[in-house]
């Protein structure tokens, strides 16, 4: 687990506090056998532009149902106008979707020419927190509800789960839809959907868990008030991916094929905690596989599991391994699969990770 | 010297290219004397919003200047809608300012809550960039004209001088003017100025000098065809800075009074060439400043040069010494300056540096 993001605790969009609704919308996908296939690349159930917004609801909503729910969040046209000119995006389904557009820049490409998936996680949480923003549910810089804020509790990355179809380029931009899954008076999941904005190709499917934690007593805490607060925006839909259920594998030196010793955060790394924002943890755990891999390879699939955080004089080591299958490295699709560790020199683990790698077509 | 930035060759937005013009248009910055006092920080030539575009030319412009230069550049007003569109920015001056918005987000905090120095100086370079790209001046991704993509050249930042009069936080919304300050056939220098889009008020003033280099011989180049094609984009003001003529100050071991070795590229710092991100060398560059001078302080000022690329296997010094005026480290402000050195391990030397720190107040 690590404490979720940088933050400050000032925003200046104030929007009004969260009423209380009894209305939870359920949304499904739009595909094959209407739930989500994980396993194939050859998915593709946003391949046009206009099903951009044909998230549909199970239930038919009834004719007023948005303008209701918008009433029930307490949002007027003129903060989601504030919404828009601030983050670029709009609140859709009553505000239980938060739809946000990000241009790439060319300073987060990576040696593919594509933008990096840590570029792109840092997208994910950054339209989290706007979202809890935008329904006027945060009020600090971690994204800690009112409820929390009072209680000295913080939202932790627990799990981390993502599927990548295609990496954008520089200059792409970006559609990222975000909503809460669930949420409870202990952890709440996040569920992101990242298309090309022009043509409504999928590019990204991922999910979070997140934990609550007390950053006095530094322990999983459950507090029912925060689950009432937080139950109002919960988007019930249909799983963006299937959940992982077992926990990773564990590694050590004696397991590992690959070893990178000696990392350590840079100044520039900490957050206003001293912490290493999660995302970096990413970039340690995949320094471990071999450049002559990252290089002939795109990034198919990545589990993650945080289990401590990273002190800011932490020196790390990131080990990998390969999996094999009977005597082949290769999967069926000529995929690579990797087990991956990061801890502590004490042996002590930071995350545990599993990546799935397609060959390139040149 | 280093390659400026990560970049693919392909670019969506398709603008004409550039066509002759006389007109060269002169700026002076409105404020005491008429020119920019850098060494104070009392002040502030833009202190309220209305002085966003007050940019004034020395020579009053004709009635018609912008809409004649616009006309020479080759550039209709659908094209400049293309332009907000895709950047958030707009050209001004007929063109010869880029003035663009951004958010800045969450990720981008530095362990004081502000934005780090390195998420500025990237979008600092990214509206260079943009700027040749709206001029239909660039042909590859690395800011390369026409003339310079036929020749295989490429520009690399040479040097580097930033002011600071506070760094922005989180979700605060910058505008960035960006111009060319000169150019010629062998080099180009880029100024920027950074304020705050609610406030007006100045937070960085920036500098950059680039020199053109064959990606074959990699040796700096002089190329009359490129001159002409850059000197109509050319923005006559007086500098933004006064320019650093002395070389920095070389270190060794034993005249350094700090040193970090070990510190090594990231795959995710790399970019498609496989060389590094010239703003990670910063990072870099101040891992040797003890951290507790860098909690307790706020950058000021900073000059780099940077005299060599970065390989991707590179293993890094970076050394720092205090600088003493007689018997004390501070100087009269209370700030404190440094001399900085990065390089392999080998000797060689990546970059140069000098930043100046003021006391934070508490």
């Amino acid at each position: 687990m690590v404490t979720a993001l940088a933050t400050p605790t000032v925003f200046r969009l104030v929007l009004p506090s969260l009423s209380s609704s009894k209305n939870n919308p359920t949304m499904c996908w739009k595909g094959r056998s209407n739930s989500l296939n994980t396993n194939g690349n050859n998915f593709n159930f946003a391949s046009h532009r206009a099903l951009l917004v044909k998230m549909q609801t199970k239930e038919p909503p009834e004719e007023n149902d948005t303008e209701k729910r918008q009433k029930e969040l307490n949002l007027n046209p003129r903060q989601l106008d504030l919404i828009t000119d601030t983050f670029g995006g709009k609140l859709l389904h009553g505000g239980l979707v938060l739809q946000q557009n990000f241009l790439l820049r060319s300073y987060e490409s990576d040696p593919d020419g594509k933008v990096s998936i840590e570029a792109l996680v840092n997208r994910l949480q950054e339209s989290t927190i706007n979202h809890l923003q935008s329904l006027g549910l945060q009020a600090s810089g971690f994204g800690s509800t009112p409820e929390m804020h009072r209680k000295d509790l913080v939202w932790v990355v627990y799990r981390l789960q993502i599927e990548v179809e295609r990496l954008p380029t520089w200059a792409d931009v970006v559609q990222v839809d975000h909503w809460f899954a669930s949420a409870s008076g202990k952890r709440k999941e996040c569920d992101w959907l990242v298309r090309d904005y022009k043509t409504g190709e999928t590019l990204i499917r991922a999910t979070s868990l997140y934990m609550m934690m007390n950053t006095k007593t530094r322990k999983i805490s459950l507090e029912k008030e925060v689950g009432a607060e937080m139950k109002h925006v919960v988007f019930k839909s249909d799983p963006i991916i299937n959940k992982a259920k077992k926990k990773l594998q564990h590694l050590d030196f004696e397991t590992a094929d690959y070893i990178r010793t000696g990392l350590r955060p840079l100044w520039n790394d900490l957050d206003i905690n001293y912490h290493v924002n999660h995302v970096k943890y990413i970039s340690w755990m995949l320094e471990s596989t071999p450049r002559s891999i990252l290089a002939r390879h795109n990034l198919s699939v990545m589990t993650l599991e945080y289990r401590k955080e990273c002190g800011w004089n932490s020196i790390l080591q990131s080990l990998t391994k390969l999996k094999k299958d009977g005597t082949s490295h290769s999967t069926e699709d000529g995929g690579l699969e990797f087990d991956h560790l990061l801890r502590v020199e004490d042996g002590s683990e930071i995350l545990r990770g599993r990546t799935k790698w397609l060959p390139k077509l040149i």
